[in-house]
């Protein structure tokens, strides 16, 4: 079960890098759910590379294929798979690959895990193609959790040094998508677009963080006492290569916060009980308090890089220097935005089936 | 199932912090391994309150009792049911606090999702409190891990603005429990406790860090791509309450670092496969790279301050001054420490069960 | 989670027949449930040796006790932990089984699965005591189930050769316990006794057939392609010890039946739609059709005979005889029914929570 | 999760009668398995209907595709997606179903369930066509269960009144496909191929029992107390259209038996414990005891028939005439025989991952 999620909107993953496809079964999407390939597509194609900075040079159509489920325009209630080919797949670069691991990549876990029947091509599982399919998924969780006005959000707050400080309502999906690093402060959206330039041109790559918001969730929202919010939206999170680090509101700065600084005092605003601030990144004792949802999730560098590395050659057990060819982003973070937005939307999805916001029938 | 965790080794928790009693069931333990409540018991002690700075004033012997699963003092493959009675519980302040949610705690919430029926008291299921649970099954995750030569330790990196700097050959066991702090570092453990008391005389608390490692580990543990190392930890660390964000190896200063900085380049020592650094944390691609694994958790401040605060009467719906009374402590993080290790066991024995590196039947 | 239930309505066992008690944890019940331990008491009673024919000599008085997840006499949508203390063991009758296994008892899979760790005292996991559990969370199940008008109804209809032909309106719980063997067919009911006395005069035990009924089931439930209805309730009749056969509505002897007469033709009564027979046994395509669920389950005669047997000597490796002591049921069919009547509500409650009939709340 | 079946070996199915394919999703494979499409196709062809008698009049070529997880003609331990595109789907007898419900089939519950969104064409999910996937994946299970000698036969042991009584040695594979009824006892074959001609003619339809065996199955598979070996298989079969009732060994007859009759004595044969009768089925306790694991399942007869029955009309609510056209079999028996072979392996495939006889990487 280790390539399925969830418990009531299960997305059981499949495919590889380099293999024929890349593709996802739903299972447990209510039935009657209006379902139109174009708007999976238009999730599918942002998370392309040409449609961000740093993105790799691969270019995969990844035309968005509806298997079953789908009955005259809307959801059964049975399994839905989705899937796109793969086409442009060039396997050329990977044939060391097996011998030689990469610095930072999974290619030594996997030939521990799975010895050397392994699909190392591109990566195979491990590539951060496997999350087309997270995407598909992700677009028909964001359909459901729009039926009761949860809207996700995702937008690139660091790369490298440079961190963005956008204005609360500058946060739209409009403003996010209007640069190629999908940050919702221009002038900082400049400088990362530099740091991306300047790291591609030392053969080099660069991290970053994104932050995630849910706005219009539902109080109530997790399962105490381990299906909590934060431990399972880290854990869709943490299935998204490169990932190593979430944390919710205040995040890691609690750690020097006082509590009559952290706590989140209460009063009513439109005769709703809010909180007059958010550290508790709308999150408390593992269930959702009505107030925004804010996670960040950081992402390492990408591994693959041009310049040489050391590494140990698997038959001879010597250490060799490796260069990685093949065609790789500098900067997963921009092609990031639409991967964690998925998830996150996943994840709620799952948790708003479980606590009946959904029905088991849209009409 | 939101109160199990664990696909081969499944802990169940039950009790809330007032009830009777507080306990786990675990399915999935091996037959024969020996079992002795005097070492479950160490375990739990050392998250006692007393054993700590910072703690509770509420003084529970916290004897733990088994009840299945045990004959002649080995597990017999049968669930084991542990638990402790609750015998100092004190639910006199809590009459309020179904009316008047406490900010930062889980009150509001737990309201929203149970309504009126949920067990108030002392936190109910929400406590710390319910931890004890966890540090039993952990105590028997643990004793399943040495038979591998897999060791977990967890020790305080940060208390307020005070961080530690331990040498890495300080962080022991018997180093961590020599201050209540649980710091390796003698001299930031001093300032933690001087930060501790500060607060404590505000009527205040303060938040911190707790960095956990596993030693030993073999490689190629962990299942992807959904149930990854990360991903599996970071939801069993938020179950601990006051968790508020997860990182693995360089963590969020990943977002700053170059690939050619980030990446763990391979060498051989002692014929066996390293990395020279490990800014993976000992995972790479969801697996265990063989390096030690490093998680850090933060920990918010106790959200139970004698300070006056804010909140909103469920009954008027008007704003209300709250000054919270009870026993609480001022620090979770040096009693968080004992139940990281416990979440950090539980997750890793659950993996090397399911790679097969521990059997059915242990002799 | 092998000694776990249900996927909403989670029931988790534990505790052994000579062990300190046996238990159970439920996870996934609403908040709000008015619980009164007298109503639980009074389903386990019911399984009690002393209210029906053909039982073990072994007095518990099974006094359940809650333990978690009740405050104010109703739950608190928190686990319930439910258990009755073992006091009449007496274990002296079992020290040889672990060396030469009874014929027809699990002694020898159980040492083949756990080794010599088994604790094989009184049958240990193995033992039909365990189903006081059962019975206890299947209490609450029916509770839940009565909320929405659905009653769940079983009776015994086959010991040895004699077969009851009860009168459909017969079959009520006040009929059925009415006579020690729960037969809503009174003539039968004495013939059934009739059996038992000899059977026990020989020192042997019979075997016999249990139905059961779900009535006011709403039509849907069921969960398809794999959680069939049937499916489920198999799974859940074949944790009850002895159980050999499950079959629904016509079952067995459709298997001589053209689909003309098999096929249940559709009409309209009470402006509902029904059908005019029932061979489907209420389910159809792993659904609940809205017609009663009727299933039969078939009970081999126990298992522990005073007759002399042959087994073999797991120390020697040869054939030895072997008369059992202690003290068993000569037929386990009248304490299976309220059994098989808990499996049938903790199955269709949790179908029931699974398809938005129950709320997360009952108020 | 109601579309997946297993807890290791994790089986998910989707497509639909009259959609575009019909796949499984296999999670849990363990990596290095030679896989040869030739040998899943070898598997799947059994159940084509010209194969066997009774058998529809659709005429799929059935071709199995392998979408991921297999490499250089190995299993890599990533999911294995398989299908079969649907080509000679005919939907144009279906259009009056969705408002006039077959009697004896599920378009009546599927209607009740997923409202007017069920893709109703061919019975969609409901069809026997979902199980072509069921074999593709019992392909693979089978392959598993091989490497340790473990194998899984089945065959038609009763159509009609006809019943076989077959030789033991005459149980085998090339035996059971001399004849299209799939029987072991050649004469009652021609009986059963007699009686399947008649109610052809009469434009009816007939049931039948198919018996499984799994042979050379080790001892203690199975995870007491709710996994039992019974159980599980139970639920497996019971996702087998028409399937309508399972027993294992003496099954109902032991309802008649004495316990000195059914208990199977224990004696040694070539220095291994046996019993020298089996009405256990090979399973005691939930547990195999290292005897044939035996298991009937009855079938009843295809819903579809041409004579005219009674129904109602769900528009008018009024009862109509309904005459079936469409391609059905008139006996599902025989084409059953591959698919309850599919489920047992599948079944013990996960149990015999779960208990570690298989590895994770096949060298």
């Amino acid at each position: 079960m280790s390539n399925s999620i969830g418990t009531q909107f299960v997305v059981t993953s499949f495919g590889e890098s380099h293999g024929r496809c890349v593709g996802v079964v739903i299972d447990g999407c209510p039935a009657g759910l209006p379902i139109g390939l174009d708007e999976i597509q238009a999730e599918v194609d942002r998370r392309k590379p040409q449609s961000s900075a740093g993105g790799t040079g691969r270019r995969e159509e990844d035309r968005v294929e509806a298997l079953s489920g789908i009955f005259n325009g809307r959801s059964t209630g049975a399994p839905i798979c989705l899937l796109a080919w793969n086409k442009d797949a060039d396997s050329s670069a990977y044939k060391d690959i097996i011998s030689t691991p990469r610095p930072g990549h999974a290619d030594y876990t996997a030939f521990l895990k799975y010895g050397k029947y392994n699909d190392f091509r591109g990566g195979g599982r491990f590539s951060g193609r496997i999350t087309a399919g997270f995407v598909m998924a992700g677009a028909i969780a964001r359909k459901l959790l729009a039926l009761r006005g949860i809207e996700i959000i995702a937008h690139t707050v660091q790369i490298g040094d440079i961190k963005a400080d956008p204005h609360p309502s500058h946060i739209t999906r409009l403003n996010i998508d209007k640069n190629p690093v999908r940050c919702a402060d221009p002038a900082a959206a400049k400088k990362m677009m530099a740091v991306i330039k300047a790291v591609q041109k030392e053969a080099d790559s660069i991290g970053g963080t994104v932050e995630a918001l849910a706005l219009n969730v539902p109080g109530g929202l997790g399962e105490p006492v381990f299906d909590t919010l934060e431990g399972e939206l880290s854990r869709a999170f943490f299935a998204i290569p490169a990932a190593r680090g979430v944390e919710f509101g205040a995040g890691f700065s609690a750690a020097s916060m006082k509590g009559s600084q952290h706590n989140d005092l209460f009063s009513v605003k439109n005769k709703r009980i809010v909180t007059l601030t958010n550290h508790a990144g709308g999150v408390s004792g593992g269930l959702s308090n009505g107030m925004p949802i804010i996670a960040r999730i950081v992402f390492k560098p990408t591994a693959s890089i041009g310049k040489s590395q050391k590494t140990v050659s698997l038959k001879t057990g010597r250490t060799v220097d490796l260069s990685i060819k093949g065609r790789h982003d500098s900067c997963i973070v921009p092609r990031a935005v639409p991967v964690v937005e998925a998830m996150m939307s996943l994840v709620l999805c799952d948790f708003a089936l479980r606590a009946g916001h959904i029905g088991r029938i849209i009409s």
